[in-house]
């Protein structure tokens, strides 16, 4: 079942396929839309929800054959309320059906029994065919597409509250292929505030993280040598980079702070294995609203797809300067 | 405006008019609910909506003149997609139209900007009342109601990521009265992985975050001597209580971890202030599936009443022994 291959040959496929370690991130805002769908949006609300879901499905399939994976953060369409959270459906169902691996950035994290409750929301969506959906009746198109937010092919998860709000999403997902990115160093200024507290072991506390994270995805290695168990570390932090990838050598990193947030291409080569592989690197503000520097709103499909192909030659300008690209 | 109080008073004044420091956590299970309902959840999608609705809303009928609070946890509502995360809604809604304090226990963090949208989908749900609605039109229905997820008057949150990840919710609930509980110490048992590390300054790190929490909150302290911004910290660790007490004087504790995962009334006592108040113990199971010792589902809303009669005895006698019943 294609489904259930390992996350991590899945994301150093797609890698491969795609030869990019770009992640669009799809977190919308109002100010973000071109103006077109700007005034669409103050037409009422169904006006709003339909620029919302135009604006995003359009740059899903702009950056479609560019990137690898797609990351939606869940807050932008929880701001919308319910309906928003349809969009966000949406924005998985198409990004799936377009081949794109879809990292759910949702940063759950619960004792044992309410992470069990939040995997079974979020990984037990049916991943369809949109074309095998046309001619269905009603119900089966229900029963097809479900009500449960997703398809997911990885979620990323908080770590402070140990390894019991952690493993019911492993057990759930392993079966299915699914993969965790683990916050261990995030991208924002007060990350320090915490993260980077010198422990009474010599370690800091993100680094103690990054050693949990690298024991709960041991025993779940695929054949490219990646883990479904992965760890978020912030582009914003490039002399620690190497750190954590000597701290968790086979954990896929998802690097967020490109871009918009101050990170460098140079910068993020550490997260990479030798091979250039191993890491994705995560914009989403640069991509979405590409068009205001490019063209002014009316190719914004188009200021988006510019954005992503500037972006991976940046990545791999950095990556073969550094003796790394080998995609 | 009623709804701009501030919430530590609000808390005091909703604990000090009930009497009682108990708060029923919503937390509903396919596996919870009394034979009829389980029948009526098995009749397809609308019966799977209707039971779980007409458990969770009966629940909170039964407990509102009991208990100052009830706390929905939105993971067992995604768990049922998005028509589950309407019911959410619905237990918010009335529970709020029932004068009950609404905290929702989303545990959300993010960076500062995707904070700010998560505070907007989940702060911003305007509160109404109920017998307002009857007779309006569905458009004016939709604007009362709204499709933003609560009304909610506290949210709880994960500190991982520091100061940005809280401020936003902060900023945005301050003027309107909101309250915040800030995972310090939590009652699961892995909680030990990474929030009681020895630091090199001799703190743990839960320690080092209840110093944080103390600094969020120590410029918005109500009458009631109460901040907006609380602490979760577990009843199941009674040693510790007193030592978060002394470090967060004037957060208002959230206590979950009593009954079912193993928490004792005596255990909470340092939890609480002189006069008996400060905060508040959460039970879930123990009073939704109360049924399943008391009466076998025939009346499980009469047995979920004695459940939290019988939790507010068992808290009212603790305390009273202890010298801090002063309600």
């Amino acid at each position: 079942m294609a489904d259930a291959t390992h996350f991590g040959d899945r994301l150093d496929a797609a890698i491969r396929e795609k030869k990019s370690v770009a992640v669009v991130g799809i977190d919308p805002t109002l100010a973000m839309l071109p103006p077109e769908l700007a005034r669409r949006a103050e037409e009422g609300q169904h006006g709003l929800y339909a620029a919302l879901s135009d604006f995003c499905l359009g740059i899903v399939t702009a950056v479609s054959d560019l990137v690898p994976a797609v990351k939606p953060n869940i807050a932008f369409f929880e701001a919308f309320g319910m309906h928003g959270l349809s969009v966000y459906k949406s924005v998985c169902l198409t990004a799936a059906d377009l081949g794109l691996v879809v990292i759910g950035d949702v940063k759950r994290g619960d004792i044992g029994s309410t992470a069990a409750a939040y995997a079974q929301g979020l990984l037990d969506a049916p991943k369809v065919h949109l074309r095998d959906l046309s001619n269905q009746s009603p119900e089966r198109f229900q029963d097809l597409v479900g009500v449960l937010l997703g398809p997911h092919d990885a979620l990323t998860l908080n770590p402070y509250m140990g390894s019991d709000s952690v493993q019911p999403f492993i057990d759930r997902g392993k079966p299915a292929g699914k993969g965790f990115f683990i916050l261990v160093k995030t991208s924002n200024p007060s990350s320090k505030e915490l993260q980077d507290l010198p422990l009474a072991s010599g370690r800091t506390v993100a680094e103690h993280v990054a050693g949990l994270v690298s024991g709960w995805g041991a025993d779940d290695i695929g054949d490219s040598g990646l883990s479904s168990v992965g760890a978020v570390v912030g582009a914003t932090h490039p002399d620690e980079l190497a750190r954590y990838r000597e701290l968790m050598p086979a954990a896929p990193f998802l690097v967020p702070g490109y871009g918009a947030q101050g990170g460098s291409a140079a910068g993020v080569v550490p997260a990479f294995h030798q091979d250039g592989t191993g890491a994705v690197v995560n914009a989403s503000r640069s991509i979405l609203q590409a068009w205001k520097n490019d063209g002014g709103g009316d190719d914004w499909q188009g200021a988006a797809r510019r954005a992503a192909i500037a972006m991976n030659g940046d990545l791999r300008e950095a990556l073969s300067t550094a003796g790394k690209w080998g995609l």
